[in-house]
């Protein structure tokens, strides 16, 4: 060891899912869109100047927060952008996340929670979930006064399950002291946003992006939303960090896929219905998941080893999501692609079914 | 006060310089570049499709990653790139300068040092620069054993005064047992480059950026080399805040700028050609500046109040940086723009000696 690695920072990285690089396959493991972004964006691209990029963008990204203002109806001041909601997240994390007492997360949620405190040296303390792997409001509710802020997804994720509204409004009413993030990177397909609480609870801080339910991941763009005064503080970090952060594309293209409120209402509308054909179709098959609100499910099933499967699902070109973690190992999670890509999953799972060694009790 | 904002990170933000929005002005205040990024990049920009958004980019961003390591004659393992070189600079200063003893930096440089110290809870200390505003190498060199870290832009700015190699392979060399970071933001405007260095000295970083030489300022992208093992330490805490930094707008433009590299090398040559041609001109005029190895020049003048002249300038549309800080008050940092608007900057001073109010002494 070299001397100077002792000043290096201790840290175990968040892994992502593959991103493999060959075509043609069916790639269920990253919680993608199945579908384009908006034609809008396609023709905002085709319009760009490469000569602007030779300037500074805004630091601000005034045309996107004040676009993203628009759509959810609030003022720009409560609007911070960033480089994906990871970026949002892990700002919010160093930003509000700077007391003694630990932060509290689900056990089983987005594994980045973990990382993030762990970089930048938060204590923190992991709540179960319960045994239907639902998020249980009142463990937030009762830890009140005890804890240094609160974190956690709505749907849950890796699990799709969702708190209803009035449960989020509990948590965070019940810890007006600290700074609750609602990380809603699934919100639009289906569960309830807490963005109208935003108003009354200045301790609330609403995380969400493009990267799902408006079909960007290849953009990176996640927004926060949240009282005037957490979004004040949000930039002051965020400045101490990076002053331009969204480059010249991404404030263009969001604009633009904003712009479109239809395809998005339908692409979302779509996906929803193909999650619930497909679920009622690995029901049927005998497997097991929590209903999700979300553009996965977190399916598990009592005759198959999981992790077999995942190999046997990518050995056929199908890429699902499976996490080598206690408590998660007999789960795969797949991803919501178009009714063709679901077919083609189902019906690799028939033969796998009828198999010789499929079917086999484990 | 909320009882929420008692853990909330205490910062001071680092103050970029003005974006103004308005039209026609001439910019010189945040060293752009006056010319355009390569007609490749517009080129790129034609051909990229959006439907590819809707998946995550590569997180190694490899195809920019590997046209870096090709261009610069290091292998792909020695290369990091981010969102700008803050963005790099920022991760570094969190990955590498994380021990007990205070980081150096120069007491006159760029201003985002002491942000990222102070965000990231990095003790510092500041060096003074020689009385020709230059930074003294030994100061670097005698300090070795008590220091956590160094960095230091070169050229330095807002001076644009240029270490010689001799001197940054002397610091790097006394100061194997912490990370040495060498800030090349302006390296491509005549001063010698500290990469030739990167594979004798495991504990140099040279971070470079497409902002201002390649005229992508508006892309935001930066990188870093070194050695693999410092690369490595640098991904993993990357990793830990955000796996996907690079859109594939700036994974495909960064490409396509490193592809025309006869359009770099003349730009270069035109804005050094410039650079000398005003510094002739305003030192004739009774200007004062370090001898600049950068894309400003950084200037005093005996009979004028820097202040007023860059307000008086400002009134005119010429937009150039004052920093209103000790040690800086006395002087203007001016961006070496096209022949055109430098021609306009020294026609304004021109008429400004010849003000009643101007030339008088103050």
């Amino acid at each position: 060891m070299k001397q100077w690695e002792n000043n290096v920072r201790a840290v175990t990285p968040y892994v992502p899912g593959e991103q493999p690089k060959q075509q043609g396959l069916i790639k269920l493991n990253t919680n993608e869109n199945p579908y384009p972004p908006s034609p809008s964006v396609q023709q905002a691209l085709g319009q760009m100047d490469a000569h602007s990029f030779r300037l500074y963008p805004d630091p601000e990204a005034s045309q996107l927060t004040g676009a993203i203002a628009d759509r959810y109806g609030v003022s720009e001041r409560q609007v911070f952008v960033g480089v994906g909601s990871d970026d949002v997240l892990s700002l919010a994390f160093l930003t509000f996340f700077n007391g003694k007492k630990p932060i509290l997360f689900p056990e089983i949620t987005y594994s980045f929670y973990r990382v993030w405190a762990t970089v930048y040296q938060i204590p923190f303390r992991c709540v179960p979930l319960d045994e239907q792997l639902h998020i249980r409001a009142s463990d937030y509710v009762s830890a009140a006064g005890t804890v240094g802020g609160i974190v956690f997804p709505n749907p849950n994720a890796p699990t799709g399950a969702a708190l209803s509204l009035a449960d989020v409004e509990e948590i965070v009413r019940a810890n007006r002291d600290v700074v609750v993030i609602v990380d809603e990177a699934y919100i639009d397909f289906g569960a309830k946003s807490a963005l109208p609480l935003v108003e009354t609870y200045d301790n609330l801080l609403v995380v969400q992006t493009f990267s799902k339910s408006r079909s960007m991941a290849g953009v990176r763009i996640g927004y926060a939303i949240g009282d005037e005064r957490l979004i004040a503080y949000l930039k002051s970090v965020k400045e101490s960090v990076n002053s331009y952060t969204m480059n010249m594309p991404s404030i263009v293209l969001g604009v633009a896929a904003l712009e479109d409120e239809r395809y998005f209402q339908e692409t979302c509308a779509e996906i929803i219905r193909t999650r619930e054909l497909v679920g009622q179709k690995l029901a049927s098959m005998g497997f097991r998941f929590p209903q999700s609100q979300a553009n996965f499910l977190f399916v598990t099933h009592p005759d198959y080893n999981a992790k077999e499967l995942f190999l046997a699902l990518r050995e056929n070109n199908i890429y699902v999501r499976y996490f080598d973690q206690p408590g998660l190992r007999d789960y795969l999670r797949i991803t919501i692609g178009t009714p063709e890509q679901m077919g083609q999953l189902i019906a690799f799972l028939e033969e796998y079914a009828a198999r010789d060694g499929g079917g086999q009790r484990v």
